[in-house]
C-alpha cells in the first residue's frame, strides 16, 4: 500500500484567489502523508488496545476451556479439575493486577498489557498445578495460586525487566514465553510434586478415564487454535502476520510429527499424546515466534512434536521411577522440554543474539522455578495432605 | 502516545522556492495532526464497526455455546435444550431487525450496532426461557421469541430511548445491561412461569442430570470468557481496556465468592453454584462496568457471587413454596437479584447520576417485565400444556 | 460520520503573523481531511491485516471443533474422526503454503491473506473427507489431504485466478465460496466415494452413535457462530458489516426451515437435521453475501434449509441405493447442494453479472472436483482397502 489517504483534487473546494499557494500546501500535506504512508505507522493507540483485547479474549478461552478440559481425563477428578481451573484463573489475574499496583514490576504497560502479562501469569500456574493435579484439595489450589504469582513476577522481573540487574532488559529473546511461562511452570510444577509426593501417593497411580478422551480433544483444540495469539500478543502490529504463521506451521508441524511418532513407539496412535504432544509446536515456537523464517517454524514444530511424543512415550515411565515424582499432566513433556528447546532455538534464529544472556536467562529461570517449587511444595501441605488421590465425591455434592 | 503521525520533515520532497510559506503550511499540518493526537480520535468507521463485529461474534458465541449447554443439566432433555435455543436465538435476531425496519425503535445505529442490540434481545429471551425449560414444547418456544421480543424492546424504548417521555433518554446507566437485559428477562420468564405451572406441573419437579456437569461447565466458561465483550460491546473505544478489566475482576470475585459461599451453605461444592453463580459477577457489574475502579469492580463481583450462591442454596426451596413456580434454571438467581444489585450498585459509583431516573428505570423495567411475562404465559398454552416435564423422547427420533 | 478527525482550531498554536495564510493553508487541511472522510478510507495495512487475523482465528475455530466435533457421530469412531481432522488440517495448511511458495497460484495476496485462502482449502479438505469418512486409515487421510490440495489449487486459479484463460479473473462472484470451496469438497469426495466403496463396503452401513449428539451440536453451533468471519474473511472493510448480517440472516433461515421440514418430513424432530441442515444458510449465502439485501439473505437461507433437510430425509437413502454410494456425513445435502444453489443464486442478485461466466465456474468446478476425486479414490486404495468401517480400537491404544 502506498498512499493511505487518497485524496482527490477535484473535489477540493477552493474559496480562495490563492490558488497557489493553497496548492503548494495541498502539495505539502500530500507529501506529509506519503511520508507518513511509507514510515511504520504509529496507530491510535484504542485501536492497539483492540488488537491487543482480542488476543485477550482469545487467551482466556485457552486458559478456561483449553488448559481445563485438557485436565479433564483423570477418573472420577472432572470437577475438580475444572473448579480448580476457575479458582487457579480467578485467583492469578487479580493476584497479577495487585503485584502491578503495589509497583512489583517496574515495566509500564497499558491496561490491556497488563491484562495480559495476568494471562500469561495464569497460564504459567495453570501449568504448574497440572503437575500436581488430583493431588491438591480446592483450598490448596488457591494457596498455590497466592504463593506462584509472586514468584513468577519475581522470575519475569529477574529474567526480562532487569531485575537486580543480572540480565539486561531486552537481552532475553522469549517472546511467546517458552522459558518464561511454559519452562517456568513446568519446572515449578516439578519442583512441588517433588517435595509434596510422599512414597504411600507415589505408589497410587492417578488413573485415566478412558471416555474423556473427547472432552481433552476438545481443550487440545482450543489450545490449538488460539495459539497465534497467544504468542502474539505483545509483539508489533507489522511483525504479528508472520508471527502468526509461524505458530500455526510450527504447530502443524508438531501434529503431524505427534501422530508419526506415537505410531513408531507404542505401535498404536495413543490419544493423549495427539491431545498433548500436539500442542509442544507452539510451545517451542515461542521464544522465535517473530523471528523464524516459515522454514524454521516447521522444523521446531516437527522436533517439538518429536521430543514431547518420545516424552510421553518413552521418559515418563523412567521419569517416574527415577525422580520418584508424579507429574499428572505430564507438564515435563509438553511444557518443560519443548519449553527449553524453545528457548535455545533462538540461538541459531536470532541474529545479534547476546547468547550469554539468553543461556543465563534460561538458566536463571529454570534454578528459581525449582527453588520456588520446593518451597511451595513445602507450605501446601500445611493445609492437609492425603495417601490417596482424591476424587470428585470428596468436595462435590452428588458426584458419582 | 503523544504523537500519533511521525513526519519526517527531510524526507519531504520541496519542490517549491517559497520555503517559508511551505514550512509554515507544514507546520499547520503538523499541529493539526498534534491537536488531533491529543484530544479524543474518531476512528474510521470501518474500523469501529471491525471492532464490534469481534464482539458481536463473542456475543454469539455466549447464545449458542453459552446459554445452550449451560441448559443442557436437565435429564432426558439435552436435544430439546440446544435446539430450543438455536430456534430462539434464529427467531429473536430477525424479529429484533424487522421491529427495528419498521421504526419501533427511534434509536439510529450502524448495521452492526444494530446486530449486537439484537444480539441483547436474544440474550435477555435466552434468560426468560431458562425460566420455563422443560415446560414448553418447540412451537411454543418459537412464539415466545414472537411475543419477547416486541415487549423487550418496548421497555428497551421506554428505559434507555426515552419513549413515552417517562425517562428521558440518557438517564438510566445500564452499560452491561444488567437492568434491561438480564433483570428483565428473569422477571419476564418468572411472569411466563407464575402463569403458567399448574398444580400438577409444579408436583413433577424438573429433574437434573448428573452427567451433564461438564457441558454445563463448558457453558459457563464460555459465558465467562466472553463477558468483557458483552459489557464492552456498545462503549467508546477509548472506555473499552477499562470496561473489559472491570468485567473480568468482578468475574473472579464472584467465582471465588461463589465456591467459599457453596462451601459454607452446604458443606460441599455444588458444580452447579459453580457453572451459574461464578457469572454473577459479570451480570451485577454491567450497569457499572464502564465507571467503576477495579476495587469495586472486585467487590460488586464477590457481593454478586455471594448473593447468587445463597439464592441457589437457600432461597431457591423457599421460592418453589411460596410462590408456587419452578425456575429451572434458577434464572433469579443468576440474572435477576444479580442484575437489580447491578442496577443499584450504579448509585454510590457513577458521580452525577440522576438517582430518581435511575430508580425509574429499575422500577418500570420490574413492572414491564412481570406483566409481559404474565401476558405471555396466558398465551403460551393456547398451544398444549403438559401435566410432566417433557423429555426429548416426545419431539426428537431415536432419543434416549 | 461525517469528521472523521476533529480538529480543533482555537487549540492552534499560531506562531505566524500570516493569519491568513495560515487560516487557508489549515482551511485546506481540513478540506482534504473532508474529502477524505467522505472517500472510501484506506486503512493502513497492520489494521487489514489485524481484521483478517481475527477471522482467520474463527475459521481456524470451524475446521477443528467444528467440523471436528460435527464428525464425532460416528459409532465407536471419535478419536478416529478428531485426531483425522487434526491431521487433515496440519496437512493442508503448509501444503497450501508450499504450493503458493512455488508459484502455483499467480495471486499476490498478503500473509493473512495466504492463511486464509489455505484454510479455504482446508475446510474443502474436510467436507471431501466428510463423504469418506470411517472408510480410511489414518495414512490414508494424510495422502488424501496430499493429492486434495494441488486440484482444489487448480481449480482456484481455473475459477478465480483467470488460469488458462479459460475464465476472466473476477468473472465469477464467489466472495464465501459456495463453489469453489463447498461444492468442490463434497462433488470431490463423492467422486471418492464413488471409486472406492466396493459393494462389501456398501453393504456395511456407517451406523451412527445415539449419545454422541451434544458432540455433534456443539460442532454445528461453533460453525454456525463464526460462519460470518468465513463469508467476509476476504470481503473489503467497507462491505463486510452488511455481509456479516446477511450470512446470520441466511443461517437463522435455514435453521427455523430444518425445524419445520425434519418435523414435517419425518413426523420428529431429528437432531442429524438441527445440526446439519441448520447451517445449509450460511453455505447458500457464500457466493452472494456481499450483495443480497436482507430479505433475499432470510430467503436464500431458508431455501437452503428446506433443500438441505429434504436432501437428509428424503435423497439420501435413494443416493446411496441408486449410485452405490455411501456420503458418511451427508455432505452432497450439506455442502453440495446448497453450495450449487448459492452459486445460482448470484443470477438474479449480482446485477451486470457476467451470466456465462458464473455458469462456467459452476460447470467447470463441478467437472474438476469429480475428477479429481475419482482419480483420488483410485490412488487411496493403493494404501490398502477394508471390507469394513473402521473403529477406534484398530488404530488407538485402550479405545472403546
Amino acid at each position: 500500500m502506498s498512499i493511505i489517504f487518497g485524496i482527490n483534487v477535484n473535489k477540493l473546494n477552493m474559496k480562495t484567489g490563492s490558488i497557489k499557494k493553497s496548492l503548494m500546501a495541498l502539495f505539502l500535506t500530500v507529501s506529509a502523508f506519503s511520508v507518513f504512508a511509507q514510515e511504520s505507522v504509529s496507530l491510535p493507540e484504542t485501536v492497539i488496545a483492540d488488537q491487543q483485547y482480542n488476543k485477550a479474549i482469545h487467551i482466556m478461552a485457552m486458559l478456561l476451556l483449553g488448559f481445563g478440559f485438557l485436565m479433564v481425563f483423570v477418573r472420577k477428578y472432572g470437577r475438580s479439575a475444572l473448579t480448580a481451573t476457575f479458582l487457579l484463573v480467578s485467583m492469578s489475574l487479580p493476584l497479577y493486577f495487585a503485584g502491578r499496583a503495589i509497583g512489583f514490576s517496574e515495566e509500564r504497560s497499558s491496561e490491556i498489557e497488563t491484562l495480559l502479562f495476568s494471562e500469561f501469569a495464569a497460564a504459567s500456574l495453570l501449568i504448574a498445578a497440572g503437575a500436581v493435579l488430583g493431588r491438591l484439595k480446592m483450598p490448596q489450589y488457591l494457596l498455590l495460586a497466592i504463593l506462584f504469582v509472586p514468584f513468577y513476577m519475581f522470575n519475569e522481573w529477574i529474567v526480562l525487566g532487569g531485575g537486580l540487574g543480572l540480565i539486561q532488559a531486552g537481552t532475553v529473546v522469549d517472546t511467546g514465553g517458552s522459558i518464561v511461562i511454559h519452562a517456568f511452570g513446568a519446572i515449578f510444577g516439578l519442583g512441588v510434586a517433588l517435595t509434596m509426593t510422599t512414597k504411600q501417593e507415589f505408589e497410587k497411580t492417578i488413573e485415566a478415564d478412558s471416555t474423556s478422551d473427547r472432552y481433552s480433544m476438545l481443550g487440545s483444540m482450543v489450545l490449538w487454535i488460539f495459539w497465534p495469539s497467544f504468542c502474539a500478543a505483545i509483539v508489533p502490529p507489522e511483525q504479528v502476520s508472520h508471527t502468526v504463521i509461524n505458530v500455526i506451521l510450527a504447530l502443524c508441524g508438531s501434529t503431524i510429527a505427534t501422530y508419526i511418532f506415537s505410531v513408531a513407539l507404542r505401535k498404536k496412535i495413543s490419544i493423549a499424546d495427539i491431545a498433548n504432544a500436539s500442542l509442544a509446536g507452539g510451545v517451542a515456537i515461542g521464544s522465535s515466534c517473530a523471528d523464524a523464517t516459515y522454514s524454521m517454524a516447521i522444523i521446531i514444530g516437527i522436533l517439538a512434536g518429536a521430543l514431547s511424543t518420545f516424552g510421553f512415550a518413552v521418559i515418563q515411565s523412567h521419569q517416574q521411577r527415577l525422580m520418584k515424582i508424579i507429574d499428572t499432566c505430564g507438564v515435563t513433556n509438553l511444557h518443560g522440554l519443548p519449553g527449553l528447546l524453545g528457548g535455545f532455538a533462538v540461538l541459531p534464529i536470532v541474529k545479534g543474539l547476546n547468547i550469554g544472556g539468553q543461556m543465563s536467562g534460561i538458566g536463571l529461570t529454570v534454578l528459581i522455578a525449582l527453588i520456588a517449587g520446593i518451597i511451595t511444595g513445602k507450605i501446601l501441605p500445611l493445609l492437609g495432605r492425603r495417601k490417596e488421590a482424591y476424587e470428585d465425591s470428596e468436595e462435590f455434592l452428588d458426584a458419582e
